[in-house]
């Protein structure tokens, strides 16, 4: 059997500011910059979920996209798209919202549910603009 | 003189929430659904503006590029980007934030600078998502 | 009022082939080359529905974009998402499926149920594949 | 000598369903949904193929693209491009044809003729649509 | 019969610097900045010609996409692609080969082949980057 | 502390032209084709930038991307961009300037100024045109 990467692309709209709670408001600023900004500010994030596994002979698939998308919505997309990330979402509340913490986050919401269907979650990629993204490997 | 239009991009990122201050919280849900959530939501904008008017012979130019950009940049995306649209942005304060309000908006605080340039503000295209945008032609 | 054109982007997979009826296997195949083969091809067919009306002062919409990828879902994506565009698509029936008379029959089926929104159909845009698209304006 | 990778990309465009001929209509139906109409549906199908070798002192090159882009044409796209995957691919006919089996058989149509111009085939991309695409790296 | 316009994108990629000779290069350097270099420049220029017409009935084309590209290449692409637009280029000879000139004089060039075709060249869009482009109405 | 990879994505707008001085005319004509004319072509270079790092607790960065994008400019952006690739370009002039070369020439200037953040340089990955790009991994 071969093994191959499926990936999957899923987007959300959500609010976040970049903000120690350790630091004063001077050192956000000094460091996060515009990123701190206290009335928060948002993005499209746009999400790349890539699973490896063996090509099932009876189906052709590694995993059906459907459950893939499905797993992804409800464990990703329906608690992040159009909320803030540092007031509403639980699994971001004790880490700063950066890129890299929230493509970590991700990764670890998704890697259990993707174990049980038989394959590797092997990355997440994700994009906060069109010029800065991020990817986790585990 | 050929008349051209010219088109420059560019891009913010904010936050925003749909919200009518004259109905209920309940009213808001009801019409504008996770668009209005109290927490904010954001995304990347991406922004166009058009300007039309005739080729100069000595600079082959309708406008330096460089001269639109900077106006773009002072007159709208230093005021947006990495802001809340509801709160602080000074020109948006009375309506509602939904990108064919923005763009409208946009529109108005350009105008009369592109005029002075010699040239006409043709239209404003705004994109909150890939699958929705607006335009307005003033 | 101002009056905004809001833009929705969609999406359907559709298999077709450029066939003429009257015409013999020769001649189909010598107009239409490869598009004409007799066992199909297919696209990812983009679409995207131009709206154009006044921002009403309450909602600061045009046109609430859930009605509208409502409306073309209903209309359009489900009855030619995954489908055969000559033989499954009612409305396809009696011409050829090129992107020109695709766009002009999707214009069809959307021009009365937008109307009946208060706001009026602009115009309908249809990618077959990145170097070729077609507009129509009613 | 550094050792580099190349990739080209390549688009073809075809029709296919998801088909298993050791199932009832129903069982198809059921697994693959839609995917399975009988009728067909159909793809602009993106292909990425991924070169590795040396930098070649004397051109730069590890491959001259326009040899890759040939290869992939006379293996690939002449074959596949306004084909029906199901019925008209050779190196097809024996697996359904989902993008995982697509791209496992691309990699081994390219896999030879890539080895004779003294370099590694690294990897092949395959998108069915935006949101879906596989990888396989042999 | 319906009106519907069709669009072709195509590519090339040359070489350039905006240049007044009449005027020092001081002049130049102060007018055109960087795009000035005296050792060139360069860009992928994307292209895309949009032709009018009715729809024919017996091929439901306005016009054949293979005939719209073969005219743009014969008239454009191989004349600019991998050529010194400023020293190669017949028709850019007597002008600054700004994106607005460039615009008006590939509208030049394809008008009449296209309304030899019974259609109308409608308009001219040029990409000199993703943030920069022009449109050309004649 | 977790490991993520951080890509920022740059850009440059550059005139170049394959040729190896060992060689006549003739036979950078005959290896190199259009890429090889005396007059020079040029392109829209993306390249994107990937390191690789640990997440800083306090600030949930790997590097800070304006860091990133700062050196990235200082290296690179401000020595190609608008420039002549083969003239101009201090650390490109003794090799011939293709796309798998200049891919490994950035990755040397980038290598040092990145290490001194504390992290690795991944890789470097170029576009030369929308279908043709590299990958280096040092």
């Amino acid at each position: 059997m071969k093994k191959v990467r499926v990936i999957r692309r899923e987007r959300f709209n959500a609010a976040h500011r970049l903000f120690n709670p350790n630091w004063t408001d001077e050192k956000n600023e000094l460091v996060f910059g515009k990123c701190s900004n206290k009335n928060w500010h948002g993005h499209n994030y746009v999400l790349f979920v890539t699973v490896e596994g063996h090509v099932d002979d009876d189906t052709g698939y590694v995993i059906d996209l459907k459950i893939l998308s499905d797993l992804i919505k409800e464990k990703i997309v329906n608690k992040m798209d159009h909320r803030n990330l540092n007031l509403e979402v639980d699994f971001m509340k004790d880490c700063i919202t950066t890129a890299e913490n929230i493509a970590v986050k991700i990764y670890e919401q998704l890697e259990e549910g993707i174990k049980s269907t038989g394959n590797n979650l092997h990355s997440v990629k994700l994009y906060e603009t069109e010029n800065n993204y991020v990817e986790y490997y585990g």
